[in-house]
């Protein structure tokens, strides 16, 4: 039984509902990321206004700091910070290339040394599904095996394999009722490997399938071919996650090829430099040119700060004197926008009109005729081209 | 005309309505400080929601930056900075203090050296006040001279002399039509000093009196006296002021003497440390005692994060991470602790029972039998001893 009930279909794209233990996420969804339990600056209610219906957490800082003990004795992550919709859980995964200067690697599993206290912390797959388990994730990512963009063929080979039997032992450890299972698929930047890791893992029978690895540094068309190869041995039916992305045209094209859910940490990161995200493209607030400008970041933007009247040279000041209600409000732009950039692929998805919706984003991030129009639009993007 | 409408008296100490251009402010009152025109974190909505009818600006630091005319083409600080309530300014007089090596003073005026740039700002009393005018605030303090605690004698009576000179010029200087200008007596930690310039500045005809140079590293009873000193000058129907303050004892000591306005860092300052102020005294979030403290900071307290239900040990865990959430929650809770204590102080005044609420607070404070009762109390304190 696949959790995923597909509405709307658009070529490839298709628009629906994933069914969680905490509630029902919306796809094409953006999942905010909160690494320790905490999307940067915000309240939970403020998230969700911003359109997210689910959240991602980081199950190996977690496991780290606080633990998963007290995590658990709290009632577990949506208690503990106050979030009472869905979460997803990353393995740790991810830090075996992020934080690879702390992390050995074996076939049972990996050893991280805790940047915070030098203490040594062994995970194996097993016990990677176990803390997501009782940290109270939704969904349950599988521990994986990336490897960095240039990484050479046979350690990208090696790590794919390793994230099979990873994925093998993982599906075995099953965290249970009321938690979704998702596999990662691998295969660094060849196209066979990709292929065959979808293949494998998606022949595990796991609840949902992600495609890991990408958004590393590799161009464009390298991103997208990659995520091609692994989705012809994806069945249709299956939830469909691509991890760390990512920028609006990355993701809608990602959508347009019938992915289901994403994350990315660059909303907050940007809004923490005051770098807004705008349907006319990037607004760098730090800079001289905003000084005097009283217009909100995005007129017609339904986020408290262009709603609640902060203006640009408002906000260039809170940057200015170090104030962190600038952060606050950027990050709050910024996750409102990618909530809204979603909510218009999934209307335009509905009405079979994604391809000129995504023209039309694109059109308005290079600055065409059309920005104008789609920053005034009551969510920033009009799906009608 | 004062005003300030009295409604309430119990023994010194009184409760009432001081009236604005930008509304109402219930006596005694306590302003959270918003330095760059932000209180640190937290939004104005949620300033008003712990309990905050005005706001302190820092008129000093905004003619440095953004600057005079950028705020009064955005319509003044109101617009500027989302808040439609009173707004008290200072003049920049704390600065010759606080930023002694960056200030020069003269008869005519003082100097500052910017910490931003290097560029020279030169502020005399009638500047002062056409500044703070120009910015839209509701209360408009005259430019000042205090002195450090340990100041010599010569240099006390002179800064004192050169405050009640620049408050003669101030006074012409009136800001105008829908401005309160408040003049500001000073003194050092000298008695006579103290009830001359109460007694000199009071004669001048402000809309309101401060008393400044306080909380300077003093021991309580000197302020106090201090405080003594300058009151017994200061006519009865006069709004009455007591820069700086402070902590729940001082402000109580000093709402006893009928003073109705304070302004402090503190409830911000502690939050950024983790901090934390009740019934019972100040909680270190940071301290490992609270790593599985379940409870909110205080139960029964209504501010985001106690009603919110985060937990100690989650607010923990946030400054542990250095996640600015934590920050923000404990901003809160700071800010409706006071809040409360000024509303509670106004219903045991209104009650006359205003020596009972505050030796009742005094005791809780000092983990005395009644914490843990006044700790349960809705708003933090009862005014029934």
């Amino acid at each position: 039984m696949t959790p995923l009930r597909i509405e709307h279909r658009d070529g490839q794209a298709r628009a629906g509902v994933l069914h969680t233990a905490h509630g029902e996420v919306r796809t094409p969804a953006f999942m905010p990321v909160g690494t320790h339990a905490t999307v940067k600056a915000c309240t939970p209610e403020e998230v969700r206004q911003a359109g997210a219906d689910i959240l991602l957490c980081n199950g190996y800082h977690l496991i780290l700091r606080p633990g998963v003990e007290l995590v658990e004795r709290a009632g577990g992550l949506h208690v503990w910070m106050r979030w009472d919709g869905p979460i997803l859980t990353d393995s740790g995964g991810f830090q075996l290339v992020s934080l690879t200067d702390h992390a050995r690697i074996d076939d049972d599993g990996a050893t991280f040394v805790s940047p915070y206290d030098g203490t040594r912390t062994r995970i194996t797959p097993a016990e990677a599904i176990g803390a997501q388990a009782r940290l109270g994730a939704d969904i349950v990512m599988c521990l994986d095996h990336p490897v960095a963009y240039g990484a050479s063929p046979e350690l990208t080979a090696d790590a794919t394999r390793r994230t099979h039997r990873w994925a093998e032992r993982c599906r075995r450890a099953h965290p249970g009722e009321g938690h979704l299972l998702f596999g990662i698929t691998q295969g660094g930047f060849d196209a066979t490997l990709r292929a065959e890791s979808a293949r494998h893992v998606a022949g595990l029978g796991f609840d949902g399938l992600a495609i890991g690895g990408l958004a590393l540094g590799e161009p464009p068309p390298l991103m997208r071919a990659m995520a091609e190869s692994a989705l012809e041995h994806i069945p249709e039916a299956t939830p469909r996650y691509v991890m760390g992305l990512g920028t609006d045209a990355e993701l809608l094209t990602m959508v347009g090829l019938g992915i289901d859910m994403f994350d990315c940490v660059l909303p907050t990161r940007l809004a923490r430099n005051g770098t807004a995200l705008t349907a006319g493209g990037r607004l760098s607030l730090r800079q001289a040119q905003y000084r005097e400008d009283l217009r909100p970041i995005e007129p017609g933007c339904p986020c408290p700060s262009c709603a609640g009247g902060y203006s640009r040279a408002y906000l260039r000041h809170l940057f200015q004197a170090g104030e962190i209600l600038g952060h606050r409000m950027v990050s709050l732009h910024n996750l409102t926008h990618l909530g809204a950039l979603m909510a218009g692929a999934r209307e335009a998805i509905a009405a079979r009109a994604f391809a000129a919706f995504r023209a039309a984003v694109l059109d308005g991030l290079a600055g065409g005729v059309d920005s104008e129009r789609a920053a005034l639009s009551p969510v920033g993007y009009s799906s009608r081209p």
